[in-house]
Order: C-alpha cells, then sequence, then structure tokens
C-alpha cells in the first residue's frame, strides 16, 4: 500500500501547528519555533521527525509529561559557554533559544558552548546546527536520548541512538549539514521493520545475549521490557566494520550533553508509560572569520562540494551527493510546491485541529 | 610466523628517537617532542604509528619532504583561535607547541580552536586529545591525509582517513580517548591483508567501478596510481550500515583541518615519490570549569565509564571496554615492563642509530 501524499504551503502548516501549540498553553514564541522544527523536517523529506510527532507533544504536553510553562533556568554562564535547565519543557523552543545565545555568545568570544538538561525531544538536530550558517559560523548541535544502543561486545542498551550535527556555510553550494544518529539506525527504522514483517538486515542489532539477531519484534520488545539487546552502534557488529568507533561517537554525544551538564546519561534515560526520558542536548558556534575571511571559507566550501559531486558514480548509481544536500534540495521543492504529507498523518492534523477547535487546516 | 617481541624502557626509547631527531637537525625540544609521540603510539599498543615509522621521518628530513628548520608562522590568532603554517616541518611539534598554546587561550577564553596547515603525519591524533586531560579540559585533535576514502555511491578517493580524536577526564577511571579513523579501516589494515594474501572482508573497499572489492592488491594499486577505488567510510558500502555518515565524519574532519585553514582539501591531499601530502590538522581545548565544577565532572564521568564497563558481556566475550581503556591499560604494562618492539623494528632502530653515529640502543 502506497499512501498518498498531500502538499501543504510551509507557511500555512506553521501557522496550524503553532496554533496547536497555543492551544495547549505554550507562548507565541514557543509555538512558532516547535511548528519551525517540525515542519522543516518533513519539508527536507525527514517525516519521521515532522508533524507526525505532533500527536505525542500534544499528549504529552496534556499529561503533563512536558512542561507547557516551564521556566528555563541559567545555571551557568560565562562569556563563552552555558548551561540551562529546561525544567521538563518541551525541546525545541529552549534548544533554539540557547543556540541563539551561544551564536550571540560566540560573536565577541570567537566559539561558544552549551548544555540544555532537562529538557525534551528537540526534533532534528540539524535545525539547531544550521541556525549557525547565517551569521559565517559552524554549527554544532547534539541530544541523547532514551537508551537502546548496545556497546560493542556487550548485550544490553546502554546509549541512545544520540544524534550529532555539524553543519557548515558554503556559497553557490548547498550548506554542508551532516545530521546522523550515532547507531547503525533509529528505533524507527526497525518499527519500520516490524511493521511490514521484514527480517532486520545483518549488523543492525543483536539480541539480549549479544548474538545477531534479525528478530525487529523481539529487539523492540527486549528495549521496552528492558530486557537486553538492541541497536547496534554505526559501523555494526563488534570491530571488524568499525562498530567500536559507532560506540565511542555515541558515548562522546553523552559525555557532552550529560556529563558537562550535570544530567542523566546511558541507560538511566529512558521513558515509561507515565513518565518521559528527560534528554540533554549540546550545543556550539564557531566564528569562522577567527580563522579566515568568511568569503574565502565560503568559496572553499563550494570548491570542495562541487568537487564532491562530481565524484565519478559507481556503476550503477546516479549520483554522488554530500551531507545535506538531497535534504536541501527537497527542501527547495517544498517551498515551491508545498510540504509533503502523507495521507494519514494530514489526517491527523486535521482530527487534532477540530478537536482544539482550531480554523480547518 | 610469530615475531619476537623485546621490551624497552620507556625513557630509554624515548631518549633514543629524540637522538636520531637531533642528528636530523631537528632543536631539542623538538626532537624530544617527535620522539614521545612515536614511543606513546608503540606503549598504548598502536605499533602501526609507533617507532616503526622512524624510518620514513629519517628519510623525509634527509631528502627535505620534510622540512627540519621550517619556521612556524601564525597566520591568524585571537584570544580562542590560531592558524599556523608549518611550512613543511614535521607534524608532531608543531601539532603539539599548538595545542598547547589553544589549552592556554582556553584558561581564558573558555574554548580555543585552532588549525595547523602545510604540515606533515603528526602520529595519534589522541596524544593531542589527550595533552587537555590533566587542564581539566575536553580535548579535540583531527588530521586530514592523503586521499584515499570513496564517498558513498562513488568510485574514486576524494578524502583521506581523516581521523577523529576526543578525549575526556575522569577520576578513578581511565580517561575516555576516542582516537579513530573516519574511514572503515586505514590503508595499513588493508596492507597487512595484501601481504598475508588474504582477502579483504566485505564493507571495507570498493574498485574503480565503484563495485565492492575483496582485493587488497587492486585497492592498493588503484590508490597508488589513482586510477580509481579505494577504502569506505566508516558504515561501509551504500547506506544500509551507514556509510554515509562515515562519508560525512571524514568530509567534516577535512573542512575543519583544510576548509578553515586555506588549505588543500580531498584529492588534492597526496603523496608522490618525491613529495609529502602537505595535510592539515585542527585542534580544540574546552574548559570543563566552564560548565560545572570538574570534580563533579570527573565522578559522573567515573560513574558512566564505570557502568559502560558492567555492562553484561554478549555469550563468548569477556568484557566490554570504552574508548581509551584498553591502550591506557597497556601503557600503564609498557610502563611497568618497557614498550613493546618487534624484532624487526628493533633491528631497523639498531640499524639506523648505527648509521647516524648514536650510541647503541
Amino acid at each position: 500500500m502506497v499512501d498518498t501524499m498531500v502538499r501543504i504551503d510551509r507557511r500555512v502548516l506553521e501557522a496550524f501547528c503553532s496554533g496547536v501549540f497555543r492551544t495547549l498553553g505554550l507562548s507565541d514564541e514557543d509555538s512558532r519555533i516547535a511548528a519551525e522544527v517540525l515542519v522543516v523536517a518533513d519539508a527536507m523529506g525527514i517525516p519521521s521527525h515532522g508533524v507526525a510527532r505532533i500527536e505525542r507533544y500534544v499528549e504529552g504536553l496534556r499529561t503533563g509529561l512536558m512542561v507547557p510553562h516551564a521556566e528555563e533556568e541559567t545555571l551557568m554562564e560565562s562569556p563563552s559557554s552555558l548551561v540551562v535547565d529546561a525544567h521538563g519543557a518541551m525541546g525545541a523552543p529552549v534548544a533554539a533559544r540557547s543556540m541563539r545565545r551561544l551564536i550571540e555568545k560566540a560573536k565577541s568570544a570567537g566559539s561558544a558552548f552549551g548544555c540544555v538538561r532537562d529538557s525534551n525531544h528537540f526534533g532534528i538536530a540539524g535545525y539547531y546546527a544550521r541556525m549557525a550558517l547565517a551569521e559565517d559560523m559552524i554549527g554544532i548541535a547534539a541530544t541523547n536520548t532514551a537508551a537502546l544502543g548496545v556497546p560493542t561486545f556487550g548485550s544490553a542498551a546502554m546509549f541512545g541512538t544520540n544524534p550529532f550535527a555539524f553543519a557548515a556555510p558554503a556559497g553557490e553550494e548547498r550548506a554542508f549539514v551532516l545530521d546522523m544518529s550515532t547507531t547503525v539506525v533509529t528505533r524507527g527504522k526497525v518499527e519500520v521493520y516490524e511493521r511490514s514483517g521484514k527480517t532486520l538486515p545483518e549488523g543492525w542489532s543483536v539480541d539480549g545475549s549479544g548474538r545477531s539477531t534479525h528478530d525487529a519484534a523481539g529487539v523492540l520488545e527486549g528495549l521496552q521490557h528492558r530486557t537486553g539487546g538492541g541497536i547496534l552502534p554505526l559501523g555494526g557488529l563488534g570491530t571488524a566494520l568499525g562498530g567500536h568507533k559507532g560506540y565511542g561517537l555515541a558515548v562522546m554525544v553523552d559525555i557532552l550533553c550529560a556529563v558537562l551538564s550535570g544530567a542523566p546519561s546511558g541507560p538511566a534515560v529512558y521513558d515509561t508509560p507515565t513518565s518521559s526520558a528527560r534528554v540533554s542536548h549540546f550545543f556550539g558556534a564557531i566564528r569562522i572569520s577567527s580563522f579566515r575571511d568568511p568569503v574565502e571559507f565560503r568559496r572553499d566550501m563550494d570548491a570542495m562540494l562541487a568537487e564532491l559531486r562530481a565524484t565519478p558514480p559507481a556503476q550503477g548509481e546516479e549520483r554522488v551527493l554530500y551531507a545535506g544536500l538531497p535534504e536541501s534540495e527537497r527542501e527547495s521543492e517544498s517551498d515551491r510546491l508545498g510540504v509533503p504529507l502523507s495521507e494519514p498523518v494530514f489526517a491527523k492534523l486535521v482530527r487534532i485541529g477540530k478537536e482544539l477547535g482550531l480554523p480547518k487546516l
């Protein structure tokens, strides 16, 4: 079954989602940011992090798993650093605000880094890294997540998908935006295999004894009941293909997000039906003009990225891409034609709008 | 055939290597650093980056591929940044000095980042990242290398092994030190397979048409003559196991090292018999006290790392490690028993010492 797709004007979709959040008690600013972060994911062709999630946010804000009126608190601050306690707020607004503050700091300090703790899901990490681009800065963003990743040689989940994003501006070319989970895949991918009854590829996951498994349902069950097994780090099983490197990157993200901010890390980060995993984020901005003329930097980025695109493709492949290119192309298309939503997701939004008494989408 | 191993006192080995470099025209300080960076690799059980390389350095310094009396030049500097031109010097001394300057800057600025361009092989990236640990800082180091990595969906080498290192201090536990190439393996590993006539594992490399290959000799030939093919990024072939993520990380390192310092990047970085790849490095230091009490940070690092070690091992595995743990354990052993060198490497040192008229090792 192929879902039919509808396309909705980006501003219209943002206004609708923003309305949903306002109705649930978020401020105008928070509602606007939360809507923007969801819609950009759909616009870039990452529906797993798009408006399909709004139901979970609605549920979270209604039940108090996410705190609508949380007062974010600055625990520590210097001209080049920041530690914020979100006190259980939705992730996106406090994340975007913190990244903005770090960008302002980096304007004078050259570089600035900060953490947000006691937060919730913040959408795509790339959104925050990309905020640095317009300021001629390199942007970095990361977050820990509920534990589902199994260390090399281990048999139980000890870290999250722990995505890491890195963005650098170009001139004519699309910006370089790497936004990757440090596990080989995310839970969402395993869920897709489970729903369609497909067996998992080798190298994705292990069972409770730490042996390779292809049973999607078994992996998800083990994670849900915390009985062992889980998803492998980038590089897969053992060390032959570099699984220990992905494991190291996942722990690096946990150190930057959680240990640096004094928050729970590893398996202490998890969801239950009545509580949300209180995750931590890490952000950074590095001003390019501390190193060289940003115009020259962008020119050299153009040369590098164009050269990568010009790599002779492997037999049977059409083109060589670079990180951020396909997402940016899809975003341009969405801006022209509207943001693509699957029919069921669109129907879900219509239903939520009706329930909340919002104008028809 | 198993090589016999000899063990040599660390200080004795450092003094010997230092003597080699002094004889070839390096200053006392540069000789000491260059020796230390090589010996620590052997001490940690990474002989591929150890004193076995000294022959190449001797050759390089004699022929002028590496410039013994290069005057390093600061191209740009701010309270939180640094760009140094090494003018073709050996990598290690200018790299260590630049990292030291960045650590000093981070003491007042909170964080500091810098590049070294027109440099040469700098040994293990982890050495420089580790320099930050004693100062209660997080350390970062990276370098680009001669191109040998093939982009996802591509068929030709467009980036180096581009190692990335990240170090964070602990208390009782060994420090967390991730030091990884962003390709699935390095050229050295492929050479080992070639010498022993073994076929390469799936996911390591592609031939000139971009298709998976297991032919080590063919891969090395294609790289040497630049006729296509090469080593795959971390995550392997295509996107199924995340090869596009390793590709992105490799490009990230190239951006930080080369584009940020205005140096050659990608396939423009290569060795010939009469020229050395002039590589660039990137370093960073982030002061932990800008975020929280470093004592508390180290305590939480201990808890996290101990918990990772306590992960139930997979069936058939003895223990779960974390990045930096096995290397640090081997280093302690080397400090007790001497640094392990294979018989042929030891013989090589003896021969070099004799040629240069140095006291017997």
